[in-house]
């Protein structure tokens, strides 16, 4: 018995994906079997059909108001936790992820709270920075981009950053633009979910029915052409370092944006005053930083950065007891299993000793266990390339410094991160080495804390999930938090003595909403 | 006898360049023969050396006031206005540009004003969108980039976009950013003249001795290796586009930001009910304006497009005739002639026809007859890559519309540029045309004018001097206009958690200045 393939959403209709350049099914991660849904790989003539019915809605969209936009954004918000259940049965199939509370008290609630943020910065109206020069009559606004937004959704946050429902989404939704999804291909249909419920709502909105598309899979070639494409507005993706620096390099030959979020360790640097006074309740925080969601969190501590003394052995103790009696969790899907293996590889090879875990269980689905590796910092800084190779999964390194001063030449060494923390005494103790390695840290990652891990990214306008290359392609931006999120997917439109009735209503005199924020004359005023 | 060789500012020190690549001198564009003045082409090791001292500057830099920067900032500005009667002089030998009233009453000015403005910007501090969740206690502004900020200066304004005094320098610098300038060839001695102003009051200030750098020339592939270097925090760059290219492909592929004003043609549509009602002060200001500068604006109107009936052929043969009826003009280097002559023979080649000009005067010097091409709609449609081609220099091209259809397709074809400008009629005779016409342009330009010429960029915080690729690298961003266009040499940096009195002062509950305007607790603040 044959399954029948689901149909794609492109230009303004579900319907049969057109001489498709392939087919594929998703794999439960608990069981490794495939699962009996059957999804399309979308070919280049059905991309490009999606790219020009996104030209045409984006043309659309830029007539609408904003408040059109906002409104769809809180229905769909509500739409989604009206199909919670089915959701959260979805996801858990296809990624293997708890269903409690991971799935239905974290991340379906955090998807649609990014929802209704975006749908209040569209509201809100502050987000374009509307600058007037009323003696020069010189205005300015941020404005959508003139074409689709590609969102290419990551293996990780089946709903918080799906391609149709995530933040990508929301933020280059919110900033007036249509979205192209591209779902990622091992929760096919927890993607179908949304944009079913997505397009049921778009279809009672206001917004042209091209504003939302699904394309399941395609060929690499054909997504590089996709982002590369002239009517193309913007990409974003959140994924592998390899497969964002091919999109990237596409993307920068044609002179088109693109965001990308690629790889992280996430070094934790824990100064000796902070192991000696709170070691214990150090060690269980990293603990579960390391191995919650079973470490397949961009934010999870990669690197542990300690000094050899009799507090960091401590800890290490501590942390690797933790990992030994922990059991192997289900991961996202063998390609998560085989890059754990090869970055193992890649780090014993540089001179990291296995020192817990290390191996994947016997039996059925994609397992690992929670694995601590160890090295010294004199190793460390021999191959800094290879030893803070990003091992997506349960994977940490303990990097052992013998001083303060190895401390800050591993901090050196690293590369881009979205995160860096720093734990120090509560009292004086670790300010001296603190204010040596904090300005190193700061060019280093988007993200500095304090005593805290850094998994658990709250959403919120202060947010910065970002960072310098290669964590991102651009240290400039953030991909959480609203407003700031929706700069990436606009463009920034000038206006020069145009007649009062032809500006858009942020820049008129008047202020459209009687309290968006402009900057007028030099003045920042909400009048 | 040999002339010395000018000094290099590298690293805190006027001194002789390190082993160089070779010598240049400029040359007087008037008389086409060398200035007596010789300038080295920095070697690698050199162009490395400066990048490693901009690092270290770059750290101090992170820890002064920004007082500090704006002071130096605004003493530059006055030192700069005190060597005035000497950089008009210098600048009007290398360049061939008028002294007055551009260089002194136009362009020195305007220069100044940036640093002025920039400086303000600084003390302001708002540029830095201070962000605060008090409740999550989560921070985020813009910083500096964590290295020095790569600026090459452009041939056609030797003062407002110079490489150690303009519009790019200022941004940077204001940004809490060490400058690396990479001088025009074109403009040693100018340069030169503000490098040691700069460098003077610089010794006076808090700022480290290597804030400003300055190299005068490298050869084309050590610009390559500049701009991917990892410890150079961005680069900007204003010029050819094959050259920004370049430039950008070697940046992109090493994940480095940079900033590019690569090419324009700025097209300017004369709708059909303008040109009947007030054809003729149209046909004047145009002409002024491809004309002004020898036409060596990047906002210069390349393309003309009218439609070919009665009133369209009247502005066509005034524009025409004020153009064979005006001198030839000096340019700013050899180059500039090379171009025009490659630019030429690309349209003509296209079906392009030359109507007026097109030569290069007999005699000494670097000269161009101000020249006017026409072509049909329909030739246009055939071959707009070509009919696009950016001309820098005294030359346009004006494209006959069979009809109002036709203008929009035009509109269409046309690739991004920095400027669109559109003369409609006065009451709401092309008011249908307008509203079909400017959602396609939007889509096309940064600034979008309304009943004038594009050239004359107002330093306003409202200006957009940025646009969609190839005009830029990147559609949201200015390079003119403070705060605006610090952004671009700004990275994005979270704060979570971080112990109060280790936060920047503009995070920090308190307000720095006491009207620095925030983001707290999602309300816009100047408390």
């Amino acid at each position: 018995m044959t399954v029948p393939m689901h149909p794609v959403l492109v230009a303004g209709a579900w319907r049969p994906a057109r001489s498709p350049a392939g087919s594929f099914r998703a794999s439960n991660p608990a069981t490794g079997e495939a699962i009996d849904e059957m999804y399309p790989v979308s070919g280049f003539p059905e991309i490009e059909e999606a790219i020009r019915a996104g030209r045409a809605a984006a043309a659309e969209m830029a007539a609408l108001s904003p408040d059109a936009i906002a409104s769809f954004l809180d229905a769909y918000a509500g739409g989604i936790e009206a199909c919670l259940a089915e959701l959260v049965r979805t996801a858990h199939l296809e990624t293997g992820l708890a269903e409690e509370p991971r799935l239905r008290t974290v991340e379906l609630p955090r998807t649609v709270f990014q929802l209704r943020q975006a749908a209040a910065a569209v509201r809100d109206r502050s987000w374009c920075r509307a600058t007037i020069d009323t003696r020069a009559d010189i205005r300015s606004k941020f404005g959508p981009l003139g074409g689709p937004v590609v969102v290419f959704g990551p293996n990780n946050f089946p709903f918080a950053y799906n391609s149709i429902a995530g933040t990508d989404f929301a933020s280059a939704l919110a900033a007036g633009n249509p979205v192209i999804a591209k779902a990622h291909p091992c929760h096919p249909g927890t993607t179908r979910l949304f944009a079913e419920v997505g397009f049921t709502i778009l279809k009672a909105s206001r917004l042209p029915a091209a504003a939302l598309q699904l394309l399941y899979h395609m060929a690499p070639e054909d997504g590089l052409a996709l982002v590369a494409h002239p009517d193309v507005g913007a990409s974003a993706f959140t994924g592998s370092r390899l497969g964002g620096l091919r999109l990237k390099e596409a993307a920068d030959r044609a002179g088109r944006p693109i965001y990308l979020e690629m790889s992280s360790v996430n070094p934790v640097f824990l100064l000796p005053g902070a192991l000696r006074q709170r070691g214990e309740a150090i060690a269980a925080e990293t603990f579960g930083s390391c191995t919650l969601g079973a470490g397949q969190f961009c934010t999870k501590p990669g690197l542990i950065i300690l000094q050899g003394d009799e507090a960091g052995e401590a800890l290490y103790q501590k942390l690797k007891r933790s990992i030994v009696e922990s059991p192997p969790q289900v991961l996202l899907a063998r390609t998560v299993l085989d890059g754990i293996r090869a970055g193992l590889e890649t780090m014993v090879g540089a001179g990291a000793e296995i020192a817990a875990g290390g191996r994947s269980p016997e039996g059925p689905g994609f397992r690992f266990q929670n694995t601590l590796l160890r090295v010294s910092g004199g190793v460390f800084l021999k191959s800094p390339k290879d030893l803070q190779h990003e091992a997506f999964g349960p994977v940490s390194l303990c990097v052992f410094a013998s001083s303060s001063g190895q401390i800050c030449e591993i901090a050196a060494s690293l590369d881009g991160n979205l995160t860096a923390s720093v734990f120090s005494h509560s009292g004086g103790d670790d300010e001296t080495l603190y204010e040596t390695l904090a300005p190193i840290l700061r060019g280093k990652c988007g993200r500095l804390l304090n005593d805290k891990v850094p998994t658990g990214v709250a959403v919120t306008p202060a947010m910065v999930h970002g960072g310098p290359y290669p964590a991102t392609g651009h240290p400039g931006f953030t991909a959480v938090g609203f407003p700031a999120a929706m700069i990436r997917f606009a463009a920034l439109h000038g206006y020069d003595h145009v007649r009062p009735h032809r500006l858009p209503p942020e820049l008129r005199d008047a202020n459209p909403t009687g309290r968006m924020m402009r900057l007028i004359d030099g003045e920042w005023t909400m009048k």
